[in-house]
């Protein structure tokens, strides 16, 4: 009985934190109640406590599950690519359908709760495969990685941004075009045919 | 004496506004609240509801503020310059100087209220601009006007973001790199030599 009743309580546990999630991505972190998420799951609030001490252990909860579901629909599918160029790519493609399959229903978790708390978003990791991409041979030598993680960054932000704004996935075609564009310009000879092979 | 309350009152109305919009750039309208309002100004909530009837009145109030310092600080100076590529990095630099000074403490008041209602920021200022600079010959006959505003717009937004996460004016450079990169590529060789003339 005692080992049942802990799966149970674990089962509920994540599927809570997937609605946290949800709700945070929508109003932020400190839109993230105990009370509007037991509203939300029709559970009562003695419930909810009993899974989670505080509003604090219920955030930081929540920031874990968004972490895990990022990792898994962006990170992991964009690092499978090979690394260069096509992997530098594949990270903002994978960002991309990301917000436009609404894996958060407010879009990017990590934009939303940018403000909150110390959040990088793809930032670093964009920075990385833009300098293994110098070191491979596909980007300039002279390319600036830090910069072009920033101008990447910058088009899926505003994609994630003006998506959610405006209900206009004409948005991702503008981010795509903008990102492909940037990264040609950078490329060597081989960078291009490398991204050519992806299209 | 009547005259002289009724100044008196409108000068208090533009003074309480200021303030208003201050805390919206960082808190967002929603946390406009006219007792978080009244506690920052030291006034009694009643002395602020002779003023504003309601909260909706004090947000409509807040935002038409908000409008006027953003045309007087970014769209009046960024239109100074002359039509054509110098007008579009005009508005750029207008915009980026706007967030660096500090104009409202919380960064843009519109890419902080975006989300709350229907604003659209810089975007078709800077999407008309492009549209003349190719008119001009500045620009190549062949850009897509609202494709090089986005992109614009991305830069701007994301300096303004991470200069107020981050505390580092390091960012601005990023965008300026990047919005004079972007306009020289797009740029014919009048457009160039014009856009070297502003430096």
């Amino acid at each position: 009985m005692q080992k049942r009743s802990t799966v149970r309580g674990a089962r509920t546990r994540e599927s809570i934190l997937r609605t946290a999630a949800d709700i945070a991505s929508v109003d932020g972190l400190d839109g993230l109640t105990i009370g509007r998420l037991a509203a939300e799951l029709e559970m009562s609030k003695s419930g909810l406590f009993a899974h989670f001490g505080s509003k604090e252990e219920l955030q930081l909860a929540t920031i874990d599950e968004a972490r895990l579901r990022y990792a898994a629909e962006v990170i992991t599918p964009g690092l499978a690519a090979d690394r260069g160029i096509g992997r530098l790519d594949s990270l903002c493609q994978s960002f991309l359908s990301y917000v436009e399959r609404g894996v958060f229903p407010g879009g990017c978790f990590f934009a939303a709760a940018m403000a909150e708390f110390d959040s990088k978003s793809s930032g670093p990791v964009l920075e990385r495969a833009a300098e293994e991409g110098v070191e491979i041979g596909h980007l300039r030598a002279t390319t600036d990685a830090r910069q072009l993680a920033f101008e990447l960054e910058a088009s899926l932000l505003a994609a994630n941004w003006y998506f959610h704004l405006y209900s206009d996935a004409g948005y991702f075609d503008r981010a795509r075009r903008a990102i492909r564009a940037r990264l040609r310009s950078e490329s060597t000879a081989t960078g291009r045919r490398t991204l050519s092979r992806g299209d």
